[in-house]
């Protein structure tokens, strides 16, 4: 486990101790434009100062300073994990200042950083809600306290910070060492055996092994996963399964309960099993993978089917308008699905991440990034109300997007998902890199031999499916491009001093291995035409209906676009399926019929011969960019006239 | 308003003071036997015993001892509102001794006010929750603290005893007028300007109004009803809809928010617009009522579609899996929709009575009437397992039918309505009887005018749709026999001396005004053979199902009755909608056909050619009886082949 300084370490969120696979990290991936591009510079400078600015306002950041100047519990605010969102926020910062070398965030991250040390107790606690006179003990609540949960944010901050800026001696590796140290101590093989209700430190503990070669740290989250399903926790109100403490891991067969807690800990568990070795837990995850895909998940790659307890339904239970569907569940099966394709390489986990950024994480926050879904509903009956811009909202609440929320876990995990994105675009073997997500970058990096591997990414992908690989050095190695699964009908396309080699490249991975000359140019020519995706017949709640993707991009129908079919709201429109969605004006559109407005008295009752609807040609919105113009109803899925 | 000793005084749950439509009560009509007779038996004989069993075992009645002796608030049990469930139980037996005249219930009925007497504080107050050293002061949480909601609870209990035991002298009365003279002192027009978070006080007030002549307190009732909307309660997770004070009930278009409150306040608004004159709040609620019937309500007459709030949805909202259907909504919904019919006779709303008594109220008790659903699913996916029969049941577990919850609501209710049952078999106007719901019994009554109506009705409904009325005096009046608007293709015959006379009769009232001689029949034949019920296309959640019923009675798949198809679960379940249901062995039968078992890896796809099905015949189970076989999976919409 130890690293070695001759090793390059990539600047990435995950990496396993042991494996083929290595991610390419932000010194050696940079996306220089585009769709990602846009994001990240508009996360960079809108949407960090922004959550930075409420971390203030809202008193969450000021907490430190209390916890310092010895004045709580008095005057603290927020939840009982507001703590974490300074982690995440700090986390997010790291990997923008990774990203851009920004003097100025690296000055207000090294602030933040130093209130937070000034607020650590000598044992190396720290939280700002218990422990002190006054407030709950330490470690009393573990069901709803988020001691440990916070901690393991903050310990993902500070990995993140020493991978982007090694030795960087701002002192928040040394907060987070000492924290790991005590929470080893408290909860290790003969402390308190018991797990915290919201898995997040097993995560932070696997990657601090990793960058630190402690191998306690990997010890004690190994401990954690395997503590899951003792039933230390209180039972609850909706069940163990709520906090996956109801079954082992290795005995589940999907993930169940709370979708951003059990999301976490799949994703910790991999890292665990990975780095044990422990083949049976991660064949347990693969399968468990698998079965959340095939049954419950949603078309966008949304989780998690309940408001209640926000929580994953049973199989098939994925109706689309009381969807939660909370983008920290999609931020957590990326991490989990991350991981997994790590272990084993297989493109099918690069669709899903695909899918859940485009189709959750950057639905979650407005265009300008100032403002967030939390819960991501795939159809809406009745127009949001605006967010008022100075209020915190509930967290599902049927406003449109908003700026902050009591729980506001989202709009931090969606700012350092964006910062670190680099990260997620392609891995190495021994052999070659594989290109997993497209966007416009730069791509220099070295095998593990020492090849050079040097090429740029052009392409203006999702609008257009053509992705160049113009290659920049000359080496002999294995281009990998991800074919995703609904690219059917893709070609490649090899352009060298020996001419043009084109072939059909089938979803997976297209491979090319070669001498590559400078120059040289890989042509993966995805079809992105739109297409009608047909829901799984047991999924009951879209029974009848189908959808329409382009790409990697799910569209919806929005009410703002049907003034010219003379109806305000989406409840009575119907597909003709007839005719297949074309493309006009930089739009997709389809043909839809619009049922007359009958109503019964008594809504079951005989079939009636309906009467032809009235047919008009609409346009759809992507999904990620619905509610932008204001109050709209919404649908995802279209029902078949 | 007063009461003159020459008038008769119905023993009935509702009583406007103006009117032309009066109800029957207990002393004019007595269910002898049939559907409801059984239910009704194993209500008294098991059902109430069960319920005061709990009621002392779970502490909640010792509450009340503890009040007494000084001893609170040390080792008080239950939560905030479970004396409520003390009252209802009062009231339940009330009727239950009205019923049947039980000595042993007498007994148990005057122990049992003896011990909630004792409680009582001298200026009327009456709670074991509130006001005592060590408890939170009395009306300071009235968002939550459900003291007025418990005290409407107790005036129904005393209204329900003073109508079958009038002047019985146990002091109930006096107790309710006591606490009825507090509230209207400290929330009178110049007290606390605000209401209950859960409505019922509003209910027992204009009822004890109506028994007492106390016109103060169909005021104070008023004023609670008038509040709602004001914004007086704290602002909600979920929004002031949620305990409906988010807008004046006469501004709203349907029921919204928490259905139990919904459908309570929207009861006691017809009782205090009917007996105050106001015609304008009347008209409100029958808009309401049918936006909420056409939109917002379940096939089994079930309300609530959100388990997290127990709130209705919006309109179309209506998912099968996830129905909350609480049992005590509906109960909530027959107390709403019979003050309408008893202000027009509208025989739309005896319909929604019987629909919701045939499948939501007589759903949730078990055939042995000792465990009970609170909530009402339409489609169970995964099997409930048995409750620990000596457990106490989360409210909405996933478990089957359970003996008690933490919150209890739902048994009492139950056995309260139950226990009344006769009271909503007929109505009386000046010039005749109408018979609205249908059951082997007794109707001795006399008109305005004194002319005697008399007759017993035989029949085996709703297994068979004969309902044979034979007359017991001579008497000129009209006999009103509804005619379910289900009931397509129903007969009337009156035999008598002057020979048959036969007839349609279309949904609604048919009648007969005739010089009726005793002896003379009159047959209503209801055609109950098994149909198929089409959802509107409106409603998302079951696009492309149907339902199958019988009469009043909602029937459903149990997978219990699919070992023969070959399957263990109704996930792939569709129907031959091309094979009518028929009848054999006395259960209806379907051709279903049984999917075959492909599993993609992603859901969402292209269409398949579907291979054709295995086509089998399997039963149906009456709604109301399913899960008594033991776990099972279930579904009521039936995806049509």
């Amino acid at each position: 486990m130890t690293m070695t300084s001759t090793t390059t370490i990539p600047a990435a969120p995950a990496l396993p101790a042991r494996g083929e696979i290595r991610p390419l990290g932000q010194g050696e991936v940079r996306i220089t434009g585009g769709f990602w591009g846009r994001r990240q510079q508009v996360n960079g400078s809108a949407t960090l100062s922004h959550i930075e600015g409420r971390l203030e306002s809202e008193g969450w950041l000021p907490n430190f300073d209390l916890a310092a100047a010895g004045k709580l519990p008095e005057g603290r605010r927020g939840r009982e994990f507001s703590d974490s969102e300074i982690y995440k926020y700090l986390e997010g910062l790291a990997w923008e200042i990774g990203r851009t070398d920004d003097p100025a965030l690296e000055e207000r991250f090294r602030a933040v950083v130093a209130r937070v040390a000034a607020a650590q107790e000598a044992d190396g606690y720290l939280n700002t809600m218990f422990g002190r006179e006054g407030q709950d003990p330490r470690w009393a609540n573990l069901e709803w306290g988020h001691e440990l949960y916070c901690l393991g944010h903050l310990f993902q901050a500070a990995v993140a910070r020493e991978r982007t800026r090694p030795g960087a001696d701002d002192g928040l590796l040394e907060i987070a060492r000492r924290a790991a140290d005590l929470v080893c101590s408290v909860f290790g093989p003969d402390g308190i055996r018991s797990i915290c209700g919201h898995a997040e430190v097993e995560l932070g503990l696997a990657e601090l092994a990793r960058l630190t070669g402690e191998e306690r740290y990997l010890a004690q989250a190994a401990l954690f996963v395997e503590r899951h399903g003792e039933g230390s926790l209180a039972e609850h109100e909706w069940g163990r399964s709520y906090y996956q403490d109801d079954m082992a891991v290795r005995d589940a067969e999907a993930l169940r309960g709370h979708a951003v807690r059990a999301n976490y800990l799949a994703a910790a568990a991999v890292d665990v099993a990975v780095d044990s070795g422990d083949d049976e837990l991660l064949a347990a995850l693969r399968r468990q993978w698998d079965r959340t895909v095939a049954r419950r998940t949603y078309i966008t790659g949304g989780q998690g089917s309940h408001h209640q307890d926000e929580a994953f339904g049973d199989d098939w239970e994925l109706p689309p308008d009381r969807a939660y569907s909370e983008t920290c569940a999609s931020i957590g099966s990326i991490m989990f699905t991350w991981r997994l394709l790590l272990s084993d390489g297989d493109p099918r986990y690069a669709d899903l991440i695909e899918r859940s950024l485009y189709n959750v994480v950057e639905t979650s926050p407005s265009a300008d990034g100032t403002a967030f879904y939390y819960a991501n509903t795939l159809h809406e009956r009745v127009p949001g109300a605006p967010a008022d811009p100075e209020a915190t909202s509930l967290r599902a609440s049927s406003s449109l997007r908003a700026p902050w929320f009591e729980v506001s876990c989202c709009p931090p995990n969606v700012a350092r998902t964006f910062a670190s994105l680099d990260a997620y675009v392609a891995t190495a073997t021994s052999d070659g890199v594989r290109l997993l997500q497209y966007a416009p970058a730069e791509v220099r990096t070295r095998l593990d031999d020492g090849t050079p591997v040097e090429f740029d990414v052009e392409t203006s992908y999702p609008d257009n499916g053509l992705v160049r690989v113009v290659v920049r050095t000359d080496a002999e190695f294995t281009l990998g491009l991800r074919v995703p699964s609904w690219a059917q009908g893709a070609t490649l396309r090899v352009q060298s001093a020996d001419g043009v080699e084109e072939r059909d490249a089938v979803p997976g991975i297209a491979e090319v291995r070669r001498a590559f000359s400078a120059g040289d140019v890989v042509e993966l020519d995805l079809p992105v035409a739109p297409r009608i995706s047909v829901p799984d017949s047991r999924i009951d709640a879209v029974r009848g209906c189908v959808a329409v993707e382009r790409g990697p991009v799910v569209l919806a129908v929005e009410s703002v676009d049907l003034a010219d079919a003379g109806v305000d709201d989406v409840s009575r429109i119907v597909l003709d399926a007839s005719v297949p969605p074309v493309e006009r004006d930089g739009r997709v559109w389809v043909r839809i019929g619009v049922l007359p407005e009958d109503e019964s008295a008594w809504p079951y009752g005989q079939a009636t011969d309906a009467a032809s609807p009235a047919l008009f040609d609409v346009p759809l919105v992507a999904y990620h960019e619905w509610a932008e113009r204001g109050p709209s109803t919404m649908r995802i899925f279209l029902p078949v006239m």
